[in-house]
């Protein structure tokens, strides 16, 4: 029996001495906690993903020597005898500069062992995923060598993320070489359902490797990804035997049934991978302590596993960015309104400040909502009534029509901006996906913002989180956070009189399952119409999709919570003439 | 000998029917000029880069059957003998979607010869660049076979762009097949002096080949990419044969003896790659008409090629966008007066507005120097004072400092986007690279626009492009367009009174090779104090770059010139707490 720890943390990019010491920390409950093995996340101590960091050779020597440091750390800290796995940045050969690129690929997605104040084995990531948000062709070359440990007894083998999610390689050989376990360290992104894919995919592997699998995942936001832990052990017969709440930082440790490897290994034969086997400690003494059974962590439904995401996302944003406040443009609207409740969660309401700022088109509701809401979650409330800017601009501007309703906008844009500049709150702006797909938003205006919590949600999806987040509220015995009336309403941009958002858009029933095809799918304008779309919505909405490019490439940064999110997850030119017909 | 024809052109991404009917009309100019083959740039038929269209399997189909078109519309209008080589897109089994990702890579950058109205060979592209600003690992599948097609008695080899950039493989294979000729069909983008990279290159493989090299590169502009075209022809022994103009389409037509092909032509035994062989023609009577000699076009000095490139840039993005004018905010300064400059060499005076929106800060100079440079130009100069606007919101909330210097850029991107949305225009930004790597600018401020000239030329470039643009014209007998008080005063944001740069940046030709060193270089901090930088102004400067990158983040794209653009050429997290020391 062997009784692991996996450590679901949170590190930051770039903070190497702080991740550093996150790890001793950890590695310490582990210890505390009688675990005979602690593993920590993909490049832990360097954050994830840190892109052309990758080529700073300063950056890769920082790395280099805070592994070693930190074999160090952890013996002078009584802690030499607990095997510890983390993921880190290496080089091997010359590192590598952009400009001599493909040429002399030096750096390493690594894995370092440690034991006794030494680095006793290194393991570099074999496949290397290069779709999606991932380029990782771009800066790593891959491992051609499994690294299996033997630990209490026990052969281990060290894989990292993408070796999991591809068939073949590490795994395959890792069952060739008959270990009794397989350790997968991640950072593996958030995706609405995604834990409904790991699962089975840990169980393909553990069939493959005829082993237990454990897969130990990062938590946190960083720029537009979430991590959500989702940590788990399965056994070789793929039952799951313990698996870690989302989204927050836990320790899991568990007692597992692990066969002793045996004195004389299989050898493997491999055309893709050598073996190198390590030998760190045999079969000890039962773990001290009450035993440490299984828990399963329940599942989230759909709406607040979103909700989470967007929370720990803005949370880590401002916080790793050192802002203390934020601040919102509060129409009354249901957007703007589901921003500052995520925001009131993730930072309290005392670091959140809302602006009212009515025109002469605001409605009564709108005002009274907004009201409504500062008034239910108790965060910073303002009106700057922005008549008086948009008059000075009309009376010395011949403007009219689209030019009229785009300044009121981006008035308040100025208005918030300003606010920023003058308190230091981070702007958060609050376009929904659906807006974003088809520039239904006035550049510079209401797009105005250093993050958007919304950017990867759509409208329909917006106003199941408010029905969910207030239907939580409400079985906690608080005050649902959200007026009812701006869940009920129609919504409107409210730039000129009587508007409406059908006056441009289909219903977002009708508009969001299209997107969803056409921006997430790839799907032909044919293709649509044989699923049943209306042609001529179809070509109404492609063509605003298509013609958006330019607003979206300036949006500001969001948290990625789908299959595809606008940003590096598609990248499309603005430029482009192709029209689907 | 063969009459060889290369067709130095500007397709546009996604127009397949406008990029396939020039081929047919630069076909035909090949054809009347005698001839025997024509070769066509990289994914000429789809433009380049196509990005995620390529997930896209209605694009990829259209490619796949533009292709097939083009060979029935070349016979059909009397083309059919003449042997056509040219880029698209293809597919190799079932089209990719970005789903399964890495799982089924089908599409395929391809090359066809057509003959005789039909596709008489495919080649795909064998090595794929994943650097840069290139990301072929996440949309092409390599090619494993090299395509040897006799033509007119010659074996020709027939490969694509990076095919050259890399040893071994194609190059190697074709020289064990005993060719005469490789053909190298490109899209690859300008840099600064990336001429004086090409030829020695093309020298090289020559060698490797122990063959003729003819390089096609394509022309124009797509998004943050110039085409510089630069084709050429190389002899065997390296000698340079012919070498086209950069940055204008161009027919390049050259008589080159090339030796026939063998009777029984070597065997090759690579592991790298299969070869395949076709019989297009054997060698027939000389070609008709004059006779065709080389012509090698002349070198432009550095501040000539850059300012074609921006000039190009510009030109093409306004066209294939479908804008007919643009708006320029006029300061006096050097920066939006070389952007304006740019735009009247681009799209000629009638079609640039420039508004001066002075405010109480702006010096008399200012105000002058802007009004004399729309006097030199032509354009259509405007003026918008901003303090009417300014004062509404001063009136109407309480901001001190930075706030209120912000506020009067802003106030002046309103401005412009207003004239842009009652009139049309797009807007130019003209923050150069020097600034934006520092972050000196103001967000929705001066940053606001849809392109920007000056996006990767630092400031003393921008200086530099001036002196030399004056200079031409008055070798020209022309007026210099630039008021040489521009370029001579001290730059000053002008945003408070008696504002300079240099308050709280170091002199741009201290700033400039520190930036070049630290982003395109990837320097350390160490590195750079070694290389002879004060110390303090490093610390600084580096500081200052590692924190403006959420402004680059929203910023417009512009012309990459140099070897590292901001934009997908260096891509860093927002979110990064590491910090040189």
């Amino acid at each position: 029996m062997l009784r692991l720890a996996l450590a679901q943390v949170d590190p930051t990019v770039g903070d190497i001495a702080g991740n550093v010491a996150m790890v001793v920390q950890w590695s310490r409950r582990a210890a505390d906690a009688g675990a005979q093995l602690v593993a920590f996340p993909e490049l832990m101590l360097t954050g994830y993903p840190v892109e052309d960091l990758v080529f700073r050779e300063s950056f890769v020597a920082a790395s280099r020597a805070a592994v070693q440091q930190l074999a160090a750390d952890l013996a002078a800290g009584g802690l030499g005898e607990l095997p510890v796995i983390v993921g880190y940045l290496d080089a091997d050969g010359p590192a590598r500069t952009s400009a001599d690129a493909t040429r002399t690929r030096g750096p390493r997605n690594a894995l370092a062992l440690l034991h006794r104040g030494r680095v006793v084995a290194r393991y570099f990531k074999h496949h290397l995923p290069n779709y999606g948000v991932f380029d990782e062709d771009r800066y790593f070359v891959p491992g051609d060598t499994l690294l299996v440990a033997r630990i209490g007894g026990v052969d281990v083998a060290l894989t990292i993320c993408e070796d999991m999610w591809q068939a073949g390689g590490p795994f395959t050989v890792a069952g060739q070489a008959g270990v009794g376990l397989v350790i997968n360290i991640n950072g593996s992104p958030y995706e609405l359902n995604k834990d409904d894919v790991r699962l089975p995919l840990v169980r393909r592997r553990a069939a493959e490797a005829g082993a237990a699998v454990a897969y130990v995942n990062m938590v946190g936001g960083q720029d537009e990804l979430v991590f959500d832990g989702d940590s788990m052990v399965v056994g070789a017969d793929g039952q799951v035997l313990s698996r870690a709440p989302q989204f927050v930082e836990h320790l899991m440790v568990l007692d597992v049934d692990l066969p002793a490897g045996a004195d004389q290994p299989p050898a493997v034969d491999s055309h893709e991978m050598a073996v190198s086997r390590v030998h760190v400690s045999d079969a000890g003494a039962a773990p001290a302590g009450p035993p440490a059974p299984g828990v399963v962590a329940p599942r989230l439904r759909a709406e607040e596993e979103v909700w989470r995401a967007l929370v720990l996302g803005l949370r880590d944003y401002v916080r790793k960015n050192g802002f203390k406040s934020v601040v919102i443009a509060l129409s009354g609207g249901i957007d703007s309104t589901v921003v500052a409740a995520i925001a009131v969660d993730a930072l309290g309401a005392s670091s959140v400040v809302g602006v009212s700022m009515p025109s002469q088109h605001s409605s009564e509701h709108s005002k009274r909502d907004a009201a409504d809401l500062a008034r239910r979650t108790g965060l910073d409330f303002r009106t700057e009534p922005i008549q008086p800017m948009v008059d000075a601009f009309l009376a010395n501007m011949s403007l009219s029509g689209l030019a009229v309703e785009n300044l009121q906008a981006r008035v308040r844009g100025v208005i918030l901006m300003a606010l920023s500049n003058q308190e230091g709150h981070l702007v958060l702006t609050t376009g929904n996906k659906s807006e974003l797909a088809v520039g239904y938003s006035t550049l510079y205006g209401d797009s105005v913002g250093g993050f958007n919590p919304l950017k990867d949600v759509p409208k329909t999806m917006v106003w199941q989180l408010a029905r969910w987040r207030n239907a939580a509220a409400r079985q906690r015995g608080e005050q649902p956070p959200i007026p009812e009336s701006t869940i009920s309403k129609a919504p409107s941009a409210e730039l000129r009189p009587g508007q409406l958002d059908t006056d441009t858009l289909p219903e977002y029933e009708v508009l969001d399952p299209l997107l969803a095809e056409y921006v997430d799918g790839d799907a032909s304008r044919e293709g649509l119409i044989r699923a049943g779309h209306d042609p001529a919505v179809v070509d109404k909405v492609l063509r605003m999709v298509d013609l958006a490019e330019y607003k979206r490439r300036q949006s500001a940064p969001g948290p990625k919570i789908s299959i595809k999110a606008f940003g590096r997850d598609r990248r499309l030119p603005i430029t482009n003439r192709f029209r689907e017909s």
